[in-house]
């Protein structure tokens, strides 16, 4: 056992509440093991590190840049304007939509280069905040004509090199993304570089489980219905990498996609993908904001996970998650920084809460029985549906589990006089400061007194890739 | 001139935008002046630091305590079930009214002591998030059973120390609080130390004003209708104090208190106060959350100013605020951190415009014309309407205003490439980080490099406080 190094903490979080005076041990492969002697103390709250089951990784760099009011020139496109919200003898107002065109061409700018800048400075950022593996949700796949790059994976490789740097986790998911609607338009010229045929996007996945160890597994991703054809999204799950991987999809983001879908294809887009895809625990349905009853409670059977977004979902002015509904039929869930306009779980899980109260006017929705605390209850529903979604054993402090975790600042007066009963409320509901201190990653200390050990550098260089994109 | 500093900035912030390579003078009484020659260059973004017009300071302490969900022990008082949320077949669900409870428990532990500990703490935490100026709406005033403490104002002369010790300016509003309920019930047992008869309550407001001075405004506070009966409020009114400072009052923030003010009075909380009392721009309705279309209208020509408090709203499960309707009227606002669950004016901005756009699903919504920025806009909204709550000449960097300022941290990566045209908006909407640097209040550095001048000695007083309060 001379390769385990013990050690202990103060509380320790477990799938079922906190262990007092915990100890544990660490094994040279990364994973927690059983514990030895009594090793360092690290601190006195420890807690798993959180999986962001959501990321477009070249959207920080435009975090800010999309909240000043469109010129009618960026109105929603034709057919996108959702009658349900339209205000009668209004100037257009922005939407989702609007903000879709400000992305695309923001995106247009960025190559391998940029994207690995950005990526890993927002890595960084992840982990400072308490996310210890990310799930990337990946489409920018080609030249901005819609050429491949050669290889045809370097912007995915780009990810990888900026999750390596940074020391996150990385779950790659390589973006199907076919027809620019659900009538199979093809893809407009923004959409180009996002667009593979079936076989070059099985290929694509075949080349990057090659890559897969230590800190990488990828997984299929689906566009969404809209921009994957029945057929295509057939052959991909019958072929021999979905069967062993996470699959995640967006999905019923939009009022106007939900519309669509109606139209099209006679049923709503969760309806009809739990209608004809076998939906079990491998699946990642992210959003799943507008949903039926019906739908709720079948996506709770079905054992997949609801990726939610709050922040993103209300930045785009997306709506409202049943999750009450949700949470009392048993779904799994967990949460995503999306667009990254912000980077925390703690305002994630706070604002899920908080929406949930603006719309009911109750308090502590998501503690659903007498005595549960909100804080509790979402913490520990996001790392368990965080790690089902990233397909890895993360998410617990137990032996076998990656050795990923968060040390809180037990000096800041926002956790003076907290104790086991009340220190994960404060953490996610109370103040407005980082209260993660020390970040374990695999192992190894990435973030120490609140500093990655890499930080300047990788901000440097952040800055002079998002100068150049300025300039462009 | 000998004794104007001058300062200059990059980029300052003024009421119709940026100034670039802005120069100003401040005066010995902490005043801005007239800039004279070049000087220190003190940031590459100036901002004016922001008035937090809502505040109960000892409810900071409480941060995180109240979001464990309720035994049916502390249900909603009988009669305070809002039938219009009540979910039918379960259990009673948690709310403003079983907070409520919490808090009364709470405070009753709260002397002096604490209460200057925690004030303290709070006006650091403030500071450093960017508020310079706070309206204490302060109704804290006796000894736990009802007897006043000797002299009759301590609890606010605790408030004014905590303020002084911290260097925020403070608007001091006493808090009337006559009855339990709107039909005139009396002060329940946890309510006593809350009360006053009128001419107690305005020998206390004479005796207070008689502080006041650099650092202290003095100023009515009703706590509400259903706890200050008609008759006091017009004697209260008529009197000498009422007549050249700020008046506050908590109203329509609980759908119950509507309907109670409806029952008993025969209008709504708005509609009564604005036909009973000259509403003009020394008043601040605090909250003001459920209004009719003709409530907003005639609110907006008041003058007043709407007191939100988009985080505690949410935190309490309120609900929202006709912002668009508001602003389309023409109405003033400004925000409050109120039960300090955060402490963060970028928090409530934020989250003032994305309650709006999870309501409507539009975006940009505070942004009512095109070409518009949000984050312009409320950051200018704010400082107005928290300028005049406060009544005091503050929230603009201009010659005579009293120099509040905060600098920016241009060495964020969430500002780097940001321009005029985005740095407010990321300010407000990117991230999760502080990103006031420094800050100025009446001339003196009260923040420099994100730490407080005293914040080490303000902690550790705080931490015993509520160590000994644990124990109680």
């Amino acid at each position: 056992m001379a390769d385990i190094r013990n050690f202990r903490a103060g509380s320790a979080w477990q799938a079922d509440g906190w262990a007092q005076d915990a100890t544990f041990g660490i094994d040279a492969g990364g994973r927690f093991a059983a514990a030895g002697e009594r090793g360092e103390t690290i601190g006195r709250w420890v807690l798993p590190g959180m999986p962001n089951l959501h990321s477009h990784a070249f959207q920080r760099a435009m975090a800010g840049l999309a909240e000043r009011r469109g010129e009618p020139s960026i109105a929603p496109a034709p057919g996108h304007e959702d009658p349900k919200t339209a205000i009668p003898g209004r100037a257009p107002q922005d939407s989702f939509w609007s903000w879709r065109e400000t992305m695309y061409a923001f995106a247009s700018a960025i190559g391998p280069d940029e994207l690995k800048a950005i990526a890993a400075q927002l890595y960084v950022e992840m982990l400072k905040a308490g996310y210890t593996q990310v799930c990337e949700f990946h489409y920018l796949h080609h030249r901005p004509d819609g050429t491949p790059y050669a290889p045809a994976e370097t912007m995915s490789l780009a990810l990888v090199e900026a999750a390596r740097e940074a020391g996150i986790a990385l779950t790659l998911l390589p973006v199907l993304y076919m027809s620019g609607g659900f009538d199979g338009r093809p893809l407009s010229a923004r959409q180009r570089r996002f667009g593979h045929a079936v076989d070059a996007y099985l290929r694509l996945l075949e080349t990057l489980r090659a890559h897969e160890g230590d800190g990488l597994r990828t997984g299929v991703a689906l566009h969404s219905l809209r921009a994957v054809p029945g057929a295509a999204l057939r052959e991909v799950l019958a072929a021999a990498p979905a069967r062993d991987c996470p699959i995640h999809i967006h999905i019923a983001e939009q009022v106007g996609e939900v519309q669509d879908c109606l139209a099209t294809r006679g049923a709503r887009p969760v309806e009809w993908l739990l209608d004809h895809a076998a939906v079990d625990a491998r699946w990642c349905l992210v959003h799943a904001t507008h949903l039926t009853a019906d739908e709720t409670a079948r996506l709770a059977r079905s054992g997949a996970v609801a990726g939610l977004c709050p922040v993103t979902e209300a930045n785009l002015g997306d709506g409202l998650f049943p999750l009450a509904d949700y949470l009392d039929a048993g779904g799994t869930l967990g949460i995503g920084s999306d667009s990254h306009i912000s980077v925390s779980p703690v305002e994630e899980l706070r604002w899920l809460e908080y929406g949930q109260r603006l719309a009911t006017r109750h308090r502590n929705v998501a503690a659903r029985h007498p005595g549960d605390s909100v804080g509790e209850t979402l913490w520990r529903a996001a790392l368990r549906g965080g790690a089902q979604a990233s397909g890895l054993p993360v998410g617990e402090l137990r032996p076998g589990a990656r050795a990923d975790l968060l040390v809180l600042d037990d000096e800041s007066p926002l956790l003076a006089a907290r104790d086991e009963r009340s220190v994960l409320d404060s953490f996610l509901f109370a103040g407005n400061t980082p209260l993660v201190r020390h970040v374990m990653r695999g192992g190894q200390w990435v973030v120490r007194d609140f500093r990655h050990r890499d930080e300047a550098r990788i901000a440097a260089r952040y800055r002079q890739a998002v100068a150049t994109l300025a300039r462009s």
